[in-house]
């Protein structure tokens, strides 16, 4: 007998409520007696606050209290992913001196939320302006805007081989490219909102958040508040993407006023907030070479990453940019390889977390150089790419920056993208007048993040834990409790179907809890990095052996049989082979509960923890293929095409896998073609953000393999973030491949209509 | 160095919420949208309801919903405790069969409270009124009110020496009295109350409950709902007193309510019900009688326990009248004891638990007997007392009704309050016409409930034991989450104090959670048996143990030391006998739950749970003296002087023992002598209730000796029953000896002025 739930494509049983408006978002708890927030934003990029007049404010009916930078001058955050030699590892949660347009200055609270924006209109702000700096390369140069630290460079390291630059100088063939990734925002569907009560000397705080255990800790630390006296409820999020992974100033001065108040404080960001306060991702200049060989081997690849943090590096602090240095050498052999990484602050909004985390501008980099090569050395580019692939039969094997990839067939994965591109004969389409391409990118992920003692080598704030509660009810029914959250990913359902099979029960007796300090069980990091099921659910299955050898322990005893001899199925638990000999799991669990007729050493209750701290990484992989149209005339790309085959390890729900790898191939065609958060040169975002609707996105086939994980318990890897990854990188290889004749300078993105038409004048 | 807090004085932590208006009551819980109900009760005490009119209660503006019997026919509420052969084991929510005045029939709800009130006085009952049962001597003969059964005895059993009347028929001596006990009214400030809200399939139960997992799992099974849909808080409860032991009929109406509207609904049950539907206890009459030889030891004592249930067995079945039974040989020695209990229904309100359960009964029957037999032998009271009880050597000692008493030094008691006695010299006082005496009384009391299995074998619903969750915070706070519940008792203070002794931080640092199912482990019982602390507190014992362990052996791994020399001292854990080499809790905690740096085999987390299940019971004892003055013209009996010995094993704190003892005397004093629920003869209640002030209630004198229980973790003994045992005892010993012309009629509690004044002139 199988396992009736993995493996199956169970539908997400959150979906009722997210679809009937019965969610539960911080935008829908209304607390008795609330009390409305407005945050007073710089209109400046650069220079300081010399002071701010709040008599306008006070003036206004309904007006209950202001909070200046004076009130919260000892409140920081801090970077809980602190790179060595990071030069900034906390900041200010308010500050006198202005570094981007959006910075928060002050908070404005009132009875209600139109008394509360029209007040904080009327904060009179004595503003000194200063030169901004745009562009990362530009920083390099510009004044430092941390005077102390004489530079605008927060980090700076190398990784790889040092003899790397001479293998490349000795190359028979060497592509250089200079790859430019625009500044794109997570922009999560539901925005960023907190409702924060104080009483009874608990500050309880109802926020749209990944990691609700981090937002205590950090808060607690903030306030300088014992850890317990913080509550933390996130029961629905609305779309997270990285960008709702740990607190904001922001929130914390809604927390503040809370607390200042004693009464409950509600604010929502506004649709400006979103594309600033929010924070941004990506935004990175890659100078990158690839050298090979007369046969097309990969003799050496060296890039130099220089990433713009914005004002300061947010709460993962640089390690996006380092993240990019370690999946740099992608599915491939090299014979030499090295990055050097610099993350520069500029007076633009801070950049920090969002999907795929440092891995399409990875992907996008060293994918245009191969098919760069291939174009150059004549050689075709499935082929090029085949021939430097790492076997399966390599595996596991450690890169030149130290990541060990553990299992999987990645040559299989791009023959098989190769068939359904083939199969689906997307290049013989009619003469509309528009060029077309196909394109394709192979990319190596990490997920399951990830091992705590390395973690903390890198200066994390947190290790890479999970925790799971299971209790199995006096009723039968299952409450799985973790620290994982639901952010549309549809880890409900996912932990619901291992709970079920890994106890023996029906789906519909399991109930999942998340999002809750009180109620569930310490995550270390939360739900980002495609980590909830390898991790939460590793955790999981440890725990539900635990469960189940429990109750098997029981019923052997009641039954006077072996343990071994027993399955728990449906609703009791059975003598193997005699399903008339059995004892109702309602009976077995309420003598647990109840505390009687235990074996000997049997502690009464039903509930097991467990955690599962990994030992290593887990790595899924990938290959994405896009046909794009370019219409010469406009610029304009559209993908008419888009072909994923993916391997995350053993399979939970398929149906939900594809959902999330489809929903990340919709981002990453927004960040290959229409989305980036554009700044004047003074710093100000001149932005007409364009997400892609279901107009620019293609139907999307994706295919699964599935290679089981060495490294967790349950052969999970993750998948969350495998879609957004592999698009950049293949829609600029259609393009390219679209139009040959600029194919070396297809080269950033987003690829927008303007950015193409301009390539095809020059 | 001993323990700082353990032992110590330490102020109730509960306090500064509860005298500043800041107790988390359900009279204070406001919920958006809320909803009101009112219960409407039967005006007669028997009879059939033939059918009700609602349509001028919908006519009511603001009316939303009328629940009758039809409504709620498949509800039913268990009794948990069922003796052997008890004939009624579970009862409706409602029923068309009326058998008390006072009965719910049916429930109105209103958008305000008022509304509801005036709409519920509307509501045309159509009912057949039948004659009344009133007293369990004339139940014995009346029609059986439930036909079926045949009876109104609904258990009868007997306990002990089978040849013990032989024992009496043979005795030198034998003295008989009927003792009839009125019936008192638990009374707790805070009357009980519901604020119910159902939404996303989970009911929410704000209830003032001295056992919120016990109506989680009631409700769970009356409604057929899985357990985890269920969330039951209660917070602070303004006393219990055993009436708010289990979940009600009115409140499980309440919440079948909230359930129907989907919004919140409100209930608190009038001054009037607190009389009626607030479960009232101890009617009985005994028939007992005690042989003595020559020398006045006890050959033989015998009782004929009959009890009053009301109209049904309540949610503890008829099981106070077995521990009645259990506890009336006391810390004698009796050649041979027997004795028979029934419990009968009649047509009053249910009878159910109340501070004390069945000793108090005990007691006064017991005592009044030895009293009599000294009078009538002419031998000292206290020199009979103790020639015929147990002394120290002698435990552990299992009684003719198969207590094991575990330890502790009884005459010692005895002969201490006859000290105290002395040293006051009250006899002498000065001659105001009113005729003085003074009583005395000795109890031993089971405390600590109690063994799983044993309470099985009674068909109990739940075992006895509790679990504890002990969890440090990053920061090195402490919380302490238990199943029991703050009732008044101090149950919070005490726990912290043992907390911070058992780890070893100050208990500053220690927060204690209670009362609310979904952030504290599962009570099988409650707060209820004067077992909140040795069983509660036996469970934080052992988990505070593992935790110590876990951070001793983190320190250990860091300091590269033996963890044996190792101890937590303040906000360290330093090498003993060198402070200076010490790690910070801080920082061990943070590696733990970070899991970072831990040895081998050490789970990250810092988070400890235990359970602890008594495998026997313990025994607390007691000695109580009362001085009263009678005035011979108006039979109004003073309580002049009150003296309590106690022994309740290892005192966590005086300060709170002492006032949990003085409490329960206050409410002793109130039994005998003014507190009763009288009904007229077709069953009305006509009740001037009187429970003492502070002008009834004298100054009380308390001095604690320490036997610590071998049983019980840490050696408590539970004390929140003790001062309830023996004042009904004492005051009537008092008054006998008083008025010794009439000393054999002095039976009867409570001894108001109209009984006593009756007495004397008869």
């Amino acid at each position: 007998m199988g396992d009736p739930y993995v493996g199956a494509r169970t539908p997400r049983r959150e979906d009722a409520r997210l679809l009937t408006g019965k969610a539960r978002y911080v935008g829908n708890v209304r607390l008795p007696g609330s009390l409305h927030a407005c945050v007073v934003r710089s209109p400046i990029a650069h220079g300081r606050l010399l002071g701010c007049d709040a008599k306008a404010v006070w003036a206004v009916e309904g007006v209950t209290d202001v909070i200046t930078t004076a009130d919260a001058a000892h409140l920081r955050l801090p970077c809980v992913n602190v790179l060595p030699g990071q030069r900034i590892t906390s900041y200010p949660v308010l500050d006198d001196t202005i570094r981007y347009a959006g910075q928060p200055l002050a908070l404005v609270v009132a009875r209600t939320p139109e008394a509360a924006r029209d007040a904080a209109d009327l904060l009179d702000l004595d503003l000194d302006e200063l030169p901004a700096t745009v562009g990362a390369e530009r920083a390099l140069d510009a004044p430092p805007l941390y005077p102390e630290l004489g530079t605008n460079v927060i980090t700076d390291f190398a990784m790889g081989d040092e003899d790397c630059g001479a293998a490349i100088d000795g190359a028979e063939h060497v592509v250089e490219l200079v790859c430019r990734m625009g500044r794109v925002s997570p922009y999560p569907l539901e925005p960023r909102g907190v409702v924060a009560a104080y009483a009874d000397d608990e500050l309880i705080v109802h926020i749209s958040s990944q990691a609700p255990h981090h937002v205590r800790e950090h808060l607690a630390e903030a306030f300088g508040l014992p850890h317990d006296r913080i509550r933390v409820i996130s029961r629905d999020i609305g779309g997270g993407f990285g960008a709702k992974e740990h607190v904001y100033p922001d929130e914390t001065l809604v927390c503040l006023a809370a607390m200042r108040a004693g009464r409950p404080v509600s604010w929502t960001e506004s649709p400006g907030d979103r594309l600033t306060a929010t924070m941004s991702a990506r935004q990175a200049v890659h100078r990158a070479r690839l050298a090979l060989d007369g046969d097309g081997r990969f003799v050496a690849m060296d890039v130099d990453v220089l990433g713009d943090l914005g004002a300061h590096p947010g709460n993962t602090g640089a390690s996006t940019f380092a993240v990019t240095a370690t999946l740099l050498p992608g599915p491939y052999r090299f014979g030499r390889f090295a990055v050097r990484v610099r993350g520069v602050v500029t007076t633009t909004a801070p950049a920090g977390s969002y999907r795929g985390f440092g891995q399409p501008e990875a992907t996008l980099t060293r994918e245009r150089l191969i098919d760069e090569a291939a174009r150059r050395l004549g050689i075709d580019r499935v082929e090029l790419r085949l021939r430097n692939m790492l076997r399966p039969e390599e595996l596991p094997c450690t890169t030149a920056v130290g990541q060990t990839y553990d299992s999987g067939d990645y040559p299989r994965a791009l023959r098989t993208l190769r068939d359904l591109v083939q199969e689906a004969g997307v290049e013989r389409r009619g003469d509309d007048g528009r060029r077309r391409g196909v394109g394709y990118s192979c990319h190596v992920e990490t997920t399951g993040l990830g091992p705590s003692m390395d973690l903390k080598a890198m200066g994390a704030a947190a290790g890479g834990y999970e925790s799971v509660v299971l209790r199995m009810e006096q009723d039968g029914s299952v409450v799985v409790s973790a620290g994982v959250v639901s952010i549309g990913q549809g880890i409900e359902t996912a932990l619901a179907q291992l709970a079920a099979d890994r106890i023996g029960v029906p789906i519909e007796r399991v109930r999942v809890l998340l999002g809750d300090t009180a109620t569930t069980p310490y995550s270390s990091i939360g739900s980002i990095a495609s980590r909830s099921l390898p991790v939460g659910g590793g955790a999981l299955t440890k725990a539900a052996l635990k469960l189940r050898d429990k109750l098997l322990a029981i019923a052997a005893h009641r039954l006077e049989a072996a343990a071994a001899d027993l399955e728990v199925a449906g609703d009791a638990v059975r003598v193997k082979g005699d399903p008339a000999v059995s004892v109702p799991l309602r009976e077995l669990a309420t003598s647990a509960w109840r505390g009687w007729d235990l074996p000997d050493g049997v502690a009464p209750g039903l509930e097991e923890r467990d955690s599962y701290d990994p030992t290593g990484y887990t790595f899924a992989y990938g290959a994405h293929a896009a046909a794009v149209a370019v219409d010469p005339e406009t610029g304009a790309v559209e993908v008419e095409g888009y072909w994923v085959v993916n391997d995350a390890g053993v399979l939970v729900n398929p149906a939900v896998v594809e959902g999330q790898i489809m929903g990340g191939v919709a981002q990453g065609i927004g960040e290959a073609l229409t989305e980036e958060i554009v700044f004047t040169d003074d710093g100000q975002p001149i932005t007409d953000y364009l997400p892609p609707t279901t107009r620019e996105v293609p139907d999307i086939r994706v295919v699964m393999l599935e290679t089981p994980s060495p490294v967790t318990p349950g052969g999970m890897k993750g998948v969350g973030e495998a879609g957004t990854i592999g698009p950049p990188a293949a829609i600029a290889n259609a393009v390219a491949a679209a139009l040959p004749e600029i194919a070396d300078r297809v080269t950033d993105v987003p690829l927008t209509p303007g950015r193409v038409w301009s390539l095809l004048q020059a």
